[in-house]
């Protein structure tokens, strides 16, 4: 099997440190020995960290984040509930999709691509479709914006709505304050910040999410995303655990030492290193002439940076360049920034200074010997 | 993180081999680099040679053993749907549980825990409710019956039904014959036989079951384990990639390992090689005073070893025994075997002559040290 050496500087996965590898590449135990339940434990102990949040009801689902945006969707909404989804990329879309996959009736708050969603905005969709469940994405990786949360909890319970956010790209890398911020439902990735492995999403449920899901006519359409289920496996309830499905072991090993490793760095700390890389990356990549996708200053998301494809180059050419003469993974655009933008990660164990002398210095290069070969 | 040593002789997960457990620490590269399009290739041959099919769309589900088994319910079956469930242990009750969140009518055909179904009583159900889809468990790894499969593809598509084999305890231990046995969907785990960790299960379609999928009036529930997005995924349609998840990435490295080391050592050799071996464990589990759950020798699962739980003896006591002292894991019953039997695995990298002496030995001095105790 061949597996090369690369420097991950797209949007995900990013590289993991040597201690969450050697975490994966443990022998296995079963995934009800009670070593097993005690690193599960851990996980939840993590997670609660990592989001802010006192829930009880705070897991990690067993497969990467497409799954984690799944069973937010199929646990609260039932067929024919009224959702509202704000959509300024790629992953408004993609739970556009999933939410009417649901039998939910969607409506679609929309934006151009780089752009982020004010309260006001918020608060008219919110009078005018009277939704029981609003979802926005926090870190929309495919057009680098962070969405501003203070006051959207709120606003969302006055109109008796509850509030999903998807943090994939943003957890760690900028504040999310579950419980201060009124989220009622909040997920992400392992393989961002985290810098762990794919296949395991952190994910948490407010008292009053859990009772809408409680309170549901229908079992939601999966078992194996089912949370009153997986509250009974994860112990959620304060019960003894009951078998619900085998866990991904040694991706949960992975989990729980890269949440251990969020818990040491310290929340704040690694906000701050997240912002000053993505400062620093910034603005080296305007000395090279990029200009930045995001106009404010405010919405740009530090984990995923994102800028124009300068004018004349063709952005396949560059990240093939730099992949092949540097090894380093620089992303094009996704969905409605494909082809016209670039994606720098600077996520978790890759989000140094170090790494982003070494992607500038491949940018540099890609722009000089592309244009060569122009001429 | 404490992750203990343990002999996993209960029903799964096995241990991996260093070779597979190596995999999993390798440093990840993206999910849509070409060397991972590659080992996702190498993976779908794998499976293909497992499975001994032809089929196009074969692949790996981003998830463990009841993700594949939601897979394979909810892309054939649509609300309404009938279906039919051959319950003799736990795995049909869950996949009735399942197909009823899909909207389908299901009807069970019942046998007891510790038997199997006959081409007779299987023809009389498909006669009586004309079900578009039959579901039945190869190896049922609650009760340790090995349903036989010959001649009920061809009596489910005399009935215009589809054909859908849950092998995820059996694959690898027994012989299955995609193609040859007419098997219209099949799907199994990697952390039993194939010993690597869970989080990743090989899935198969025929032409049949395919086109059932692509005449569909409504898009499956589920985003994440949609076939025909997962066929562009997978390139199983022979066009290039389009990005759907974040696959699993090391996961995958593991499956990768796993299939070859399948395949080096041959089919054939591995069904031999764990019929030895589990002749020889309930040899000696008899002569300890063990009496077999399974009557039929030839329904008996060589993977999943069943003996009822001696006289006198409490089954925890048992397996808390062999745990604490031996290392070594021992299972007892699920759902209607709870109680009433032990399981013991004997799976891919852990069927060897000395793990069935290594268990036996430790079983034997349970059953002395629990009757002690009794005294």
């Amino acid at each position: 099997m061949f597996v090369p050496e690369r420097l991950l500087m797209g949007p995900g996965p990013s590289n993991s440190p040597p201690r969450v590898l050697s975490a994966g590449g443990r022998q296995l135990i079963g995934h009800i020995h009670k070593e097993m339940i005690e690193i599960m434990d851990e996980i939840k102990v993590g997670i609660q960290y990592a989001f802010q949040t006192q829930n009880p009801l705070t897991l990690a689902v067993s497969g990467t984040g497409h799954c984690a945006m799944e069973a937010a969707l199929l646990n609260v909404v039932e067929e024919g509930d009224k959702v509202l989804i704000g959509v300024n990329g790629y992953w408004g879309e993609r739970a556009t999709d999933i939410a009417k996959r649901l039998g939910a009736e969607v409506y679609q708050l929309v934006k151009e691509p780089g752009e982020h969603f004010t309260l006001e905005e918020i608060e008219k969709a919110l009078l005018q479709h009277a939704p029981v469940l609003f979802f926005i994405t926090h870190g929309e990786s495919s057009t680098g914006v962070m969405q501003p949360l203070d006051g959207l909890g709120n606003l969302c319970h006055r109109y008796n709505c509850l509030l999903l956010i998807d943090a994939v790209a943003s957890l760690g890398g900028a504040p999310i304050l579950m419980d201060q911020q009124g989220i009622d439902i909040l997920y992400s990735g392992s393989q961002k910040v985290l810098s762990a492995p794919p296949g395991a999403c952190p994910i948490s449920f407010s008292e009053r999410a859990r009772k809408k899901i409680y309170a549901r006519k229908t079992k939601p359409v999966s078992f194996y995303l089912d949370m009153e289920e997986l509250t009974k496996y994860w112990g959620c309830d304060g019960h003894p655990r009951k078998y619900h499905h085998t866990a991904p072991i040694n991706t949960f090993f992975c989990l729980r030492e890269a949440l251990a490793i969020l818990a040491e760095t310290g929340l704040e700390n690694s906000w701050k290193l997240h912002k000053e890389n993505s400062l620093y990356l910034c603005s080296g990549l305007q000395k090279l002439g990029f200009k930045l996708f995001v106009k404010d200053l405010n919405a740009r998301l530090p984990t995923v940076n994102t800028v124009f494809v300068p004018e004349g180059y063709n952005w396949k050419e560059i990240t093939e360049y730099t992949m092949k003469n540097h090894g380093i993974e620089v992303s094009g655009g996704l969905g409605p920034s494909a082809g016209k933008v670039l994606r720098i990660g600077l996520m978790g164990y890759n989000s140094t200074k170090f790494n982003v002398d070494r992607v500038l210095h491949a940018l540099e290069d890609a722009l000089q010997h592309c244009l060569k070969n122009k001429l």
